[in-house]
């Protein structure tokens, strides 16, 4: 360490946790560059954010606006990738720390912060997610983690600590108690975990929800959409009871959102598993997500080849993994994302669909780029129209040769009996 | 062929095309045995299919009961794997056809069928998997597909000629006119396609619907079930609401179906692959399997660890597929079956679940075999109690482990900047 | 059939089963064009084929040289692969299939024929990969395949209808008895099947092999080879012992084959699976492809990122089963390639190897995208030099928390026993 | 601690490093109770190794021979699984592992010792595979490394502080000079790397190698053996050059080391991905386990359906990558092997092979259970005797619906153009 001092930007959100973390760091001799994330929080006050940062020590505060990078980077190419985590989970969370991660290693270049700083801790997810991006996109830097460091943990057994040390050094509290549950919000998601939520048989409270209305609550009529792609990006939203019409990427998930958020779309409670290898009881609400992957993955059904489906089937569960695990700029991830983006081609049409009171319905799709042959699905007709027949004499022969393997298999079974 | 005539199986439902198809049969100089499999269809009348079968010029007609061997053997089977196709379709035609397989093969080796015969269409699944099965387990067996006749064909172009030939041989046809769609019906789920569903843009009409009521209609009120399993097969079915407790497998499992199909659970319309390479549009409902898969697959979230979880995925989406082509008892889905069962050894436990208005919400689950350990999720805690101490510190080089490839390709893209 | 014969273009070698069937084409009423595929075949004097086929009624008979086309865009694109079909095939008939297709397809669009033929058998794999490839590419092509055609089959039940046939229509035939095993060549390898090969347990005459001199009788001198790559595409190949450079791709390949072969390197004799459902059993030799394979495959171990090649892995087993299946032009095909070429953008460097007696021996590798660093390796160093430092105690805390669910889950073992 | 000692099971290999450590773990006040795994090592004295554990301070030297364990469970396993890590590597070291740490865990119950030691570096893998194996054992088992240890790598920077130390403890050196790469032995294989094997371009020295001959030195004539398995296992080995008959597993497993490695089989040189994260250069010779392989793949041929195959490749790669990263006691393991288990019912009958310079040549196969049916396979039979027929106008069917999907493709593909 030269006579300067060393120059950490910390990931800074304003709460109880990052505000001590920010004057600790201070106080353990680093210049303290805070970095606020808008990736769409709900409700958040960036200006009261950065000026408690400065009042907490921060040499300075930065806030990005990475809304629309997000929807366009990270949102929409995991709505293009179908991506979900064990079946269940939408990776609200995950997709938005490569997102912040990025923004926060353009700015430590940018000041010379050779550290970054998180108030994550450390039994969780966020932690591994968001400096496996930053070493990623940076080898050299370095990574302080307060919520594992020795010192920090037995100086802060508890939130009373952590209240006594914003008394002893003037950090403004909120006012609120803390609620029962943590949370993590960005726009494509918020998240609830811990608290009262550990107890894997107790449900959420209603009152927690912040992006959706309860179903039970949800009006009573439906409203129907019709969703726009171009190679697997949508590009339109159409309101088809109001008349509404959005095509910008940032303004049309916001609307996706706040129709599907109506409706009570997109709320989940489940049971999953962390990279550190620990079960974690999560409830999640998303709306806006729910409601785009189900119509993307329904335009996929009559634009996509069988076997492209199948393999991307595959590629998407790794994508899911990989991006849960933190590796969103791991080598293996650019293979993905390269073929991924391949197979969206001709992954363009609409979808049109009705949300109602929690329910996602599809009614209907067409596509240019269809390979969906009504004339070749009929059961009525022999052949399929345009370039070719299909002779159902075939289907004979199809099933005679499948079998082939299969009664081979049986005649060696039957000596046995 | 001797004196004696041949003697021909066929697969009966007492519908126009079967009749038809008997009486052709017939008239061919077979000597047709029908059957008809009672898997569970809504409303079916078997005395009278049975007389029909008869009076069109069977020999005899059986009808066996299937229910509890299907529920147990087959739709239980794909409920502990979380069988989906194509992420959406849960197989309710598919697992069918090898249960009414097996029973076909047994009685045509009893009454001496060296022939089976079925109404299915050349272009559709239906025949595929139907001979697949057949096939697999006789592998002697031969089969007629009169859809796949070419004289056959070219004799009845449409409808019309079908009735020409009931009127001519006095075979009694039923008053209401067509629907304009076909249907496949067993307890696990209806489906619709052709006709108007060949449209793809034009959505089901609200009155095809036979299991579930729409989420429109459905009871303003929800309903509260807790379900039982026992390495991964339901086991009990409580209605939290009434207090209904069911545990025999069949009368579960019609449970599940009715008060699921009551709240609107469990429709969805897709445009899916078939195996013979055409995509096909089908509109289904399986409330009982909606509601029971959500659960299973709630249940595995606290009782398997991740990697099985990972693993057991792969093999699912082969055990749809599988299922789905006709390969029910093909060696590979023995492989799959088995393995799938070892990976159920400790999915006991039960799932809380509220239904309302085509929601299914997962409320809560616990689990005797539960490797969710509420200490060790807990955020706020280091240790996870027991046998072992979570160390918050060792996530330092578990991350930074993590990260050395991605450094090492970072330093190569570098090289390339 | 308007009044103009049909034209048809028949895949024609010049053996006696193309021979016969050109004559029976022409016989049936079809303008018969020959077409030859140069791709390397041993020791074929294509002007006689062109010969032959005119004084079997052909109206002309195109040869077309494919060698360079076939190494540069299917055999190169294997390598690429490291295509391997049940861990033991190089695909050296498959990849063939579809470079001839294409050439056909091409022709048959010029030349005006809307049937193509060829001479494959109705049980074998090629039949299928040939029609395959050329339905991709022409929907609308008619394929005649007359060892399916129950009218030809009755007429040549044996070898000694064909030489009748020949006889009786002047059909010159080879002087040579046949041998008792069938062959098909190209520059990629020669396969042995059928005949003595049949009987799983007799091994192959060591008067077969064509491109291969046996390990026993093959120099007793070594011979050093390195050979250069780019971007997983063979660039260079030099001779270390002789000092021979070739760069063409055509060159280079034939060059591999030469000096492989000459050390007796690439012959396997196994039992595999054909698409059909039938284990079948075949002999190959396989000299450079061999060779190339395995210089390709460790290049990749030192430019590689691990989880990569794990993701290449899977890709590289679904290419040589599709390619083995006859789905070269399928749009999955499409998908596979396309990420297996993203995939080798630093597969750029060199392989050394030794070929002595049947082996081959890799020496040594380099590269200047190598992602192997000698100091990170190092076990006598802590760090990894340049961007980054290995701290060993980050090693701990790797073990540990992946530990975490093992751990968790002897733990519920333990309350079992 | 209470006034008692710690007490530590050591992993001794009488070697300098793990001598250092037992001293230096003696000093720290540990009671250490060293323990030496007879895998097979080559010209092990273990009686002079218990020795030499007691002259360092070890309070007692356990010697466990764990040889028809380690082939009965872990090397037969892995042949059984066709196990290779990356393409290339048979785990010879991966395999040892877990046998050894069940033995040490088993040991330290047993002697009451709550720590482990062992003297693998923290870089490698065996650290993490020793480790994780003992954790997956017995959670509350504490590891201790000393060559993680800040304390122990200041101390000791390079081996002459090891020497001096030595010197200083009256601790006796081995005179030889140290090899200049490292080594790891047991039955199956005997690894080399580092040193001079950092150069991945510098080849391995022949006078490394202890199992094997070089094929350059091997007879000039080939021997053949006859390998029998039951259900995937060896059972027997018969030279049927000079007629030796082996079937105690054991010496089965020697006896396949002995003449593989007279005829020079089963040396592989390769760059390699460590579960760290760091490419590793290893020079390895696993003779028996080669022609094993070789032998069990092939009998695969004949007994394993093709989908069952395809399915337990996928298997085998993720058994291979388990067992390298240290997962053999996970539970994704035990439903691995489980599967495998289940795959191998049929793999039984006869492999007869032909060792000469470095090559196995698979000469012949047979199996009562073969699914391989030569009148099948024949290419000049429409039938395939017993249970059914293959009539080859079947495969005109089965090509065109196979086919249907890809010309709906390219109906798609003709708009684009």
């Amino acid at each position: 360490m030269t006579d300067s001092k060393p120059k950490v930007l910390l990931a800074y959100s304003g709460g109880l946790d990052t505000s001590v973390i920010l004057k600790w760091l201070s106080e353990k001799g680093y210049d303290v560059v805070a970095f606020c994330a808008n990736v769409g929080q709900h409700e958040e006050d960036f200006s009261a954010i950065q000026a408690k940062a400065v009042s907490c020590g921060a040499s300075k505060c930065i806030v990005s606006d990475l809304r629309k990078d997000f929807v366009d980077n990270y949102v929409f190419e995991a709505i293009k990738t179908n991506a979900i985590y064990e079946g269940r989970y939408l990776l609200g969370t995950s997709i938005a720390r490569p997102c912040i991660a990025k923004e926060m290693i353009r700015i430590a270049n940018e000041e010379g912060c050779s550290y970054i700083a998180h108030g994550a801790t450390g039994k969780g997810n966020d932690q591994v997610r968001f400096e496996m991006c930053c070493q990623a996109l940076s080898p050299t830097i370095q990574c302080v983690a307060p919520w594992r460091d020795a010192e920090f943990i037995e100086s802060f057994k508890g939130r009373s600590d952590l209240l006594a040390y914003c008394t002893k050094h003037s950090i403004p509290v909120d006012a609120k108690p803390k609620a029962n549950y943590s949370i993590d919000e960005n726009l494509f998601h918020t998240s609830y975990e811990s608290g009262m939520l550990e107890d894997a048989m107790c449900g959420p409270d209603e009152s927690m929800f912040k992006m959706t209305t309860s179903p039970k609550t949800a009006p009573d009529a439906g409203e129907i959409v019709e969703i726009e792609f171009v190679q697997g990006i949508p590009t339109k939203i159409t309101n088809k009871t109001d008349g509404t019409e959005i095509t910008d990427s940032l303004e049309l998930f916001l609307y996706c959102n706040k129709i599907a958020g109506k409706h009570g779309v997109g709320r989940i409670d489940i049971v999953e598993n962390r990279f550190v290898g620990i079960k974690s009881r999560g409830v999640y609400e998303t709306p806006g997500g729910t409601l785009l992957r189900a119509a993307h993955m329904d335009l996929e059904g009559i634009t996509m080849d069988r076997e492209v489906k199948r393999i991307t089937e595959g590629l998407s569960a790794e994508f899911a993994r990989l991006c849960y695990n933190g590796f969103w700029f791991a080598p293996e991830m650019e293979l993905i994302r390269h073929s991924i983006t391949f197979s969206q081609r001709d992954v363009t049409g609409l979808v049109k669909l009705e949300l109602y009171k929690g329910n996602v319905t599809v009614m209907g799709r067409s596509s240019p780029k269809a390979l969906y042959n009504a004339d070749l699905a009929s059961m009525d007709q022999e052949g399929g129209g345009e370039a070719f027949d299909y002779n159902p004499a075939d289907a004979n022969g199809f099933i005679r040769i499948n079998a082939v393997r299969l009664k081979t298999y049986a005649a060696l079974r039957a000596k046995d009996a």
